[in-house]
């Protein structure tokens, strides 16, 4: 098996070939669930490559008669000018990942239409314009009315139902060991994540000087390591439900109708308040940035309020389409609960009561995991990172990082996301 | 590779054929790894059937110069006279665990001499008399000096080596990913320990009449009924270690001077409370039993001082031992607890116990499930079926199941094994 496996990798190294534009062309033509999607001529396509080069080539390919994305996996990722070895099969996990979430989620996930695992390449649906990346909407100041709605349906539906409430242990256990793999991309999260944040390390960078003391206290606080290393266990041993694995305001897809979940390279079977927390832990740091976005013209006190509505819709509509998807299959294939068991719609209620309770705690210590580590670690946010004036952006990372380490703490005193949202108003003063 | 898979199969399926003595025979000769370890001649052999016929074929083949013990799993098991097909796999992950296993922990588990996946065969040491099940020994009322130092030992070495905290998660993700497929054995489990109990099903019994209010209150408990669900969820879905998988007093053998952990064909990937939990409820079951088996010549009293004793040792010195494991690990490959970051012997002291007090708990969690399924459920333990008299014996079972419910409801109220020992204490009255 191993040889095998040895041999399957070999040979996928030798079919594969960085693309160009003009190979790219020649591949399509080669590829007829691609050239399909472009009409008959293929002759007259354009070509625009939006990936910023260091991780993979992003292609949009358009044609008289439609269009598709190519998206190849590079065998690195290229970090603050150092390139990481990184494996191409994320690529073949983003597709798989891709198709399993479009499956349950059609309304936010793009269909992919080609995978070829040889040459790390995902030929998917062409998110068109007027969609925006939303951390781009969230820093322009624009309110996506359906945005919680669509993402409270996407989560509750990708993880219901890869949960052990829907399915059987035995294809939960073939799921899980098949996303095993992707432990590279997992190593990735855990390092960036849940260890360099805390401790002296390269990469780590701040809003210098002014964070330098913040940063430092983060390194120094031993109540917020204890808290972590809680995390990163559950992070890596707990299988709970195949997770986005990466899912922040930069990997959703936006029009006021439309949203669209991109990008699940980070694919795996983990602690679904991973990608709970991503979603609103990133929408807490939209919030604590608005500060540096506001202009004469427009103050963004009503765009906060809309953001903290939104945190708050996301986790309610979650919960309520979560447990809405529970009752349903009740009787199904899940073997968690069975109905024997839980008799009684009281003790199924307490039963989802103390789930769901749990699920809100994992959601906050991961949200606020995810915050400090875009203030204090190597990647930032943009919705920072764009304010130009490093005093008023330091100010505005303060707020949001102490406000992350104060949840990461005492996440498990809030019994609603309504007290959150309290909280996380308690720190927006300078 | 799933056609790969399903042909391996076919071909295991086609290559397997029940062993008796006298293929059996044939077979030794065929095996240069067996053969060697019965010296030359292998006309004179002595072969004995000790398995029970209803799970694996157990032979012990002995010569005037050696000894092997040969396993060979059936696809099935039978148990209250109906058969449930069972894979044959399990028999390669006995295997393997057994080998990890004893490279871990050599002084505790046996050597496997010889494996063959086609037909579900473990060659293996021979445990030479006085050797006898733990449980036997118990029921007897012997005491083993060493027993509680050997399965210390044996837990904090299998746990510790298979976790994060001295494997990379590169490794260790490829441990679960193996173990993943012994999910049946995993699905019997959850069945048998985690639902059955709780509900009405067909094999559960009970002592009745005299336990049959008991059982019903098991079934209409809903504070017991949360925390099961608790503890099912983490059993799937939590991969912290490499377990044993059904580490109860008929899994090992002893004499005062020698213990040996068999039977590891449940082993998977899981919490490792799960293990302890296992012995330790075991070994409080066979507290509960003594009242059955004391006689005018034994009151029992100080034997159940002296299992009372080795419950608290257990743990104590796993404790000691496991930690002890942690800090002369702790700059090596596991990546949970980085040294940068748990950078004092101050901060380390307090994630171990952060990390040992839930650990503590969670074996109390599976320990007492233990006990309350072997009360009200499918399978018995010999402790309490020994015990003829049936009143008797209900009232030593009432016992330890009220005693096993409250450890299972109020377990994170225990800071000690000490404070367990005096609750089980509080239960020993009529």
């Amino acid at each position: 098996m191993a040889a095998a496996a040895e041999q399957q990798q070999q040979q996928q190294q030798q079919g594969f070939r960085p693309l160009d534009e003009a190979s790219l062309v020649a591949y399509i033509k080669a590829t007829p669930a691609l050239a399909a999607r472009l009409g008959g001529s293929l002759d007259a396509l354009t070509i625009k490559e939006v990936g910023d080069g260091n991780l993979n080539f992003v292609y949009i390919v358009l044609s008289d008669a439609g269009s598709v994305v190519i998206k190849q996996a590079l065998p690195y990722i290229r970090c603050v000018g150092d390139s990481w070895p990184m494996t191409r099969e994320r690529a073949y996990f983003e597709a798989s990942a891709l198709q399993k979430h479009r499956g349950l989620c059609p309304d936010h996930v793009p269909e992919v239409y080609h995978f070829d695992r040889a040459m790390s390449l995902i030929g998917m649906r062409y998110i068109e314009p007027p969609h925006i990346i939303l951390r781009k909407g969230l820093i322009a100041g624009v309110e996506y009315p359906l945005l919680a709605e669509h993402m409270a349906d996407y989560m509750a539906k990708t993880l219901f139902f890869t949960s052990l409430l829907y399915n059987s242990t035995t294809d939960h256990k073939k799921g899980v060991a098949q996303y095993c793999d992707n432990v590279e991309m997992c190593r990735l999260t855990e390092q960036v994540v849940f260890s360099d944040p805390y401790m002296l390390a390269k990469y780590n960078r701040c809003t210098s000087p002014f964070l330098d003391n913040d940063a430092a206290a983060v390194r120094e606080d031993a109540e917020l390591k204890l808290e972590i290393a809680e995390l990163k266990s559950m992070f890596i041993e707990r299988a709970q439900a195949l997770l986005h694995g990466d899912l922040h305001t930069g990997s959703i897809m936006v029009t006021p109708d439309s949203t669209q979940v991109i990008d699940p390279e980070f694919a795996f079977y983990g602690p679904m308040g991973y990608d709970i927390g991503a979603f609103l832990g990133n929408l807490i740091l939209a919030y604590f940035s608005q500060d540096g976005h506001a202009d004469q013209a427009n103050d963004r006190k009503a765009y906060k309020k809309w953001i903290l509505k939104t945190i708050e819709d996301s986790w309610n509509l979650f919960h309520k389409k979560f447990v809405e998807l529970w009752n349903k299959h009740k009787d199904g294939n899940g073997e968690a609960y069975l109905p024997p068991i839980y008799n009684s719609s009281e003790l199924l209620c307490l039963a989802q009561k103390k789930y769901m309770t749990s699920l809100f705690h994992d959601s906050l210590g991961f949200g606020s995991a995810k915050m400090i580590r875009r203030i204090v670690g190597i990647a930032h946010v943009e919705d920072f990172e764009s304010i130009e004036d490093a005093s008023k952006r330091a100010s505005c990372e303060r707020r949001a990082l102490n406000c992350a380490k104060a949840i990461l703490k005492g996440r498990r005193q809030f019994e609603s996301i309504g007290q959150v949202i309290v909280h996380v108003q308690s720190f927006d003063r300078d």
